[in-house]
């Protein structure tokens, strides 16, 4: 699909309104009021036989009588009247539309067919619709306010808001409003027929007037066009905060009748939302306060941690714990800093991080002032945290202080004053000062503020993507068909640079003897089948074979194992390998999601992934980067760097054997369900790694059971 | 120390108040004027030479001009004048005081003196002081405000909350009135000189008007009354809802300068307030909204999940998540539940729980109703959560209907409407009904119900707190002095019926043949030195030991590396022990806590421990529930159940073996400051524990550190 164009959905000249009601109290006559009393700028088309006149605007009476190449149209008919109206609006060449109407997919079988249709006209005509089953959108500061959502719009700011659940979306629009900003773009998506959630990602991150670009997601539906949005706001320096719900199986479920949005992965989406620095956030408050820092960041030129600096030695105590909670430093202090504080506090003031000032700072409020620049200047610090409460009394000389402290540093002053009153929360504001409303609230939107001025860094550091570039550098996608033992899936893995043990395919007895003299004793003995996939349960595995006749004795016992258990089975022959003894045992897998295709699965073999979940999940292709950072984020990661005595692992082969795989992967995913090489053994520091067993399941296989 | 009584202190009939100002705008008028204010109905005598009369009230010139018998005294003099004041004001027989003087332990060495001093006036007199460093105390019931705290005081439930930060609570008193409810009793605990945090606790818990107890701190300073204000709550069924901050290095070091309370072992506080089924809350919002619900509560007789309701889908997505990741229950629906909902719904809600009522539900209210009393009617169904959002609108239809509902039910019906109208909000608590702000809070102070509910059938049906009545059968107290070697020390858990590998101390390289004949090889062979500590690193330690010329080697190998190492070293001779190869290894730990004394850990052995910091701690004694409860709640347990093919380990044995390691640290509590049994195999279930290794570190020896 070409790249819709938005511009006339979110700055249009002129709106058309079908079935516009002249009673104003029907929530069809809404957005017609609303562009009325925020004095929209352009021109306005209200469509209904049944008036002249409609909120003050000319009515028209039919679709036809409409002028040509009208910017946007409100479609609020119902659900199956909607396509034809399109049709007519096609007709008059009009540049985009939004449709409110519900009775969609999120219907059902019905439903979904006509959605169908909707994408198909949007496909034919390049039309951008917005929704269906969308509570609309709206432009604050072109007064464009084509939403029927009972909100207050009163407030712009550099804020964008995309929302796949409008009522969700609203109440957060409400809770900014209470921390003192305003989304200047608001757009429910409703079903996306058309408009993809990621397409508003796009245009929002090319918006100069927006600085940040927030989200209530329930599942994405095109990973490129994720991709692309998320480049883009990336390139443009514009941080993205998304809460991303569905996590739990109920929600799942909920979310797929909601807007019949697939949840998904929720850590495939964890993984890959980390590496490309987006703001992940949990719940509503952290998303609202989030945003409202954001809004008003400074990117501090240090790299640190958290000053904090209260009126409560309570309060300091519970940031401090939140801090090491959320894994961010509360900055050390240079003793330059703490001898400085010394001076100028009481001696009943604590001037160790957590600072506390006592109550007794107002009475001496230049110094107030001084100590909070002094806690600015120290380098260990990149953001700093005031922890106020009630004494609106003294907020009219406070309040001044602070906004000169933050007009001179180039760091992150974040106000939390507790319970202000409203007149010193409006003086904070309108001061240009953050204000957050509680201790651990304010901690947790700094956190996220410290974890992605970090991210950003590390973007700017390593090349970024380089892995999507490799994308098309990677050979024609064969099949795997051939592939189906342990055999050829090694030997496949092994001309993809993967070692694998030295060893050999016999069927004879004489052959295998042959072959183990000249790999070494000791050797591992196999069977080799397409029909038997519990190799070992039956008997099809000997270990730790040490001479001749050990060889001899297993290989026999093998074929009469087999012969008894599998008496059908197709028994390519016996498979001869070197035994692998010393290394740590991981496991490297792959399995494919609907969104993201193949992802590669990472974890220390055996009790760590069956007991303790200890797994990460990251979407191939995987840069030298990615895989490192899999491999580190382990809880395990301490055996790998050696641990008990024993000698640190072969990380640098490890790195090298993931991305290796997830390219196999990448190749082959049109043939691979899943990818399971377990264990792959890693030695010690310069001996690389070996796949000691692999196994594949098709898609073909996998696909009966969908 | 004898119980204070503190009926004077928070009912008192009569109140003095040292050095009440006659200007209203200063701070020590403070009390005085919010007395006066809020009618409080007993006798007050201001004390200040300068005025014949304080705001209304006659003013007294001194102390020794005030009536005897005073119930309460408000101190607020300088810190250095306080006891002088507090002597005098016990020659007029005052039954209790609050000192709001700061200047105390909290400045240091100075101030830690006169604090002495203050703690020995209250036990030579048995006044109960509270304070100081304290903003003082409230019972709004009988309108005694003895606070200079600027709160505003006027709405009174049955929550009495206690605080060891004076501005913290004051800040939660103020959330807590945002959320429609206010605290009856509220008291600043300030430096606890006299009166401790549990005091209060015990007090309140004992009145009739209180039905829950909150409450802020940083640190306990007395286990006994500790356990003693938790059992009278317990008896009482006042839950008790705790802030317990300090977790982190710095919030635990500002603590200590804050109120100079030590934080304690995070992990200790944790498994002690779970054990009680004391709710432990982490953050601001948390706490207050759990003080919300629980003032509103209904103990449902099921125990069961949620089912919540919305009428916006992302919000029912949201609260599912939540559940999941809060680890409690959505509920599922009974068939019945269901259909009856399909019947009463229109087609487009979803009947699964979470429930979306969708938006239209507003024009069929009676059927809304009804939906809501299916719900609460199925037995799955402990707790009902009502998702509902703007549309203030409709509030005066629906809020009725709701309040019906919730007095019809027997369950705990709550309501979170997201950004209610005051007027609405006002209604709904009007009402009788539980509010709650966002979807997220209210699953997290739904989730502690939940917890504490099913905590509180645990605590039922478990007989409680055996353990204290073991302590006094626990014989005499012997030193563990001459238990210096791994031998001697496991001799002694052999008789506390520990079983620990069959063995000899041996001199000579024929008894130690003899012997390990006797055992019947392979066996163990150890050095046994009080002066050698890592016996492996050194040589000291030979495994797997299969003949009499193996052992004879093993013996000479020892004795001459040991010669090598350790030339000075006194060796007590070689200890023999039987092999034991089979069985999981476990590691059972003791150290002792400032406040909780012994405390017990346990946890799987090497890498578990090491790499993955999987431990449980709780104090000793151990009951067998609590050792079970720790077994169960580490990450490993699987592997004690039985993974990969492996019989089940005999985990009774387990449990025996920990309340019996935990009898032992308490008997020998005074002489042990670490045990470190690791590992203890554990076998085969019927096949018991071995504690192969064991070392002591003694009291003594710690000390030199302190």
């Amino acid at each position: 699909m070409s790249t819709l164009n938005l511009k006339p959905m979110f700055s249009p000249k002129s709106i058309a309104i079908i079935g516009a009601s002249g009673d104003e109290r029907k929530l069809s006559a809404k957005p017609l009021v609303n562009l009325r009393d925020h004095s929209y700028k352009g021109t306005v088309y209200p469509v209904n036989p049944k008036y002249e006149e409609v909120a003050g605007y000319k009515c028209y009476k039919n679709i036809k009588s409409l002028p040509e190449n009208i910017d946007l149209a409100i479609v609020s008919v119902s659900a199956e009247h909607a396509l034809a109206v399109l049709e007519q609006l096609a007709d008059r060449s009009i540049k985009s539309a939004v449709v409110y109407s519900s009775g969609f997919s999120e219907i059902g079988k019905e439903g979904r067919k006509m959605q169908q249709n909707l994408t198909e006209f949007i496909n034919r005509t390049s039309i951008p619709v917005c929704g269906p089953n969308s509570l609309g959108f709206n432009n604050i500061n072109e007064s464009v306010i084509a939403t029927f959502a009972p909100i207050e719009f009163n407030k712009s700011d550099k804020v964008a808001f995309i929302t796949q659940s409008g009522a969700f979306g609203t109440f957060t629009y409400a809770m900014a409003k209470d921390l003192g900003f305003g989304y200047n773009y608001f757009v429910s998506t409703g079903n996306e027929a058309g408009v993809d959630f990621f397409d508003y990602v796009e245009y929002f991150a090319h918006q100069e007037n927006i600085g940040v670009i927030g989200g209530y997601i329930e599942g994405a539906r095109d990973i490129n066009k994720m991709k692309k949005g998320i480049r883009t706001a990336e390139l443009n320096n514009k941080p993205i905060i998304l809460m991303k719900v569905g996590s739990s199986q109920s929600g799942a479920e909920a979310a797929s009748s909601h807007t019949s949005s697939l949840a998904g992965n929720q850590s495939v989406y964890e993984s890959f939302f980390k590496q490309k620095n987006i703001v992940q956030v949990y719940d509503e408050e952290e998303l609202v306060d989030t945003l409202a820092l954001f809004n008003k960041v400074k990117v501090s030129p240090n790299r640190g941690g958290v000053g904090i600096v209260t009126v409560s030695g309570g309060a300091g105590i519970v940031m401090a714990d939140k801090c090491e909670e959320y894994g961010i430093q509360t900055a050390s202090l240079t003793s330059e800093t703490t001898s400085k504080l010394k001076e100028l506090l009481p001696p009943f003031a604590s001037v160790n991080n957590p600072i506390d000032l006592t109550a007794q700072i107002v009475q001496m409020l230049d110094r107030f002032e001084e100590s909070l620049n002094v806690v600015l200047e120290d380098n260990n610090v990149e953001a700093l945290v005031l922890y106020m409460q009630l004494g609106d009394f003294i907020a009219p000389q406070i309040i001044p202080k602070l906004k000169q402290v933050n007009e001179q540093t180039n760091k992150s002053l974040v106000i939390c004053w507790a319970q202000p009153s409203q007149k010193t929360k409006d003086e904070l504001l309108d001061g240009g000062l953050c204000w957050l409303p509680t201790p651990t609230r304010t901690i947790k939107a700094v956190k996220n503020l410290i974890q992605y001025n970090e991210g950003r860094e590390r973007r700017v550091q390593t090349k970024n993507d380089l892995t999507e570039q490799k994308v098309s550098e990677i050979a024609a996608i064969t099949d795997l068909q051939n592939a189906k033992t342990e055999y050829d899936i090694k030997q496949e893995l092994a001309n993809y640079g993967i070692s694998i043990p030295r060893g050999a395919l016999v069927q004879t007895v004489d052959d295998a003897v042959n072959h183990a003299e000249e790999i070494g004793y000791p050797v591992v003995l196999k069977v080799a089948s397409p029909d038997i996939t519990h190799k070992s349960d039956s008997g099809g595995v000997k270990v730790n074979i040490n001479s001749r006749d050990e060889m001899i004795d297993a290989y026999k016992s093998i074929i009469s194992n087999m012969a008894k258990d599998y008496p059908s089975a197709n028994i390519e022959g016996i498979l001869i390998e070197e035994m692998i003894k010393d290394g740590i045992e991981v496991f490297i897998g792959c399995f494919q999601d609907s969104l993201f295709g193949p992802c590669m699965m990472f974890g220390l073999g055996g009790i760590y992934v069956e007991v303790l979940s200890d797994v990460v999940v990251r979407k191939a292709l995987l840069s030298e980067q990615d895989a490192e950072d899999m491999i580190r984020s382990i809880k395990g990661y301490k055996i790998l760097e050696g641990t008990r005595g024993k000698a640190p692992a072969d990380i640098n082969a490890l790195i090298c054997a993931l991305v290796k795989i997830s390219e196999f992967c990448w190749q082959y995913r049109d043939s691979i369900k899943e990818l399971d090489i377990n264990p792959l053994v890693v030695k010690s520091i310069g001996e690389g790694v070996v796949a000691l067993d692999a196994a594949i399941v098709s898609q073909q296989v996998k696909e009966e059971s969908h």
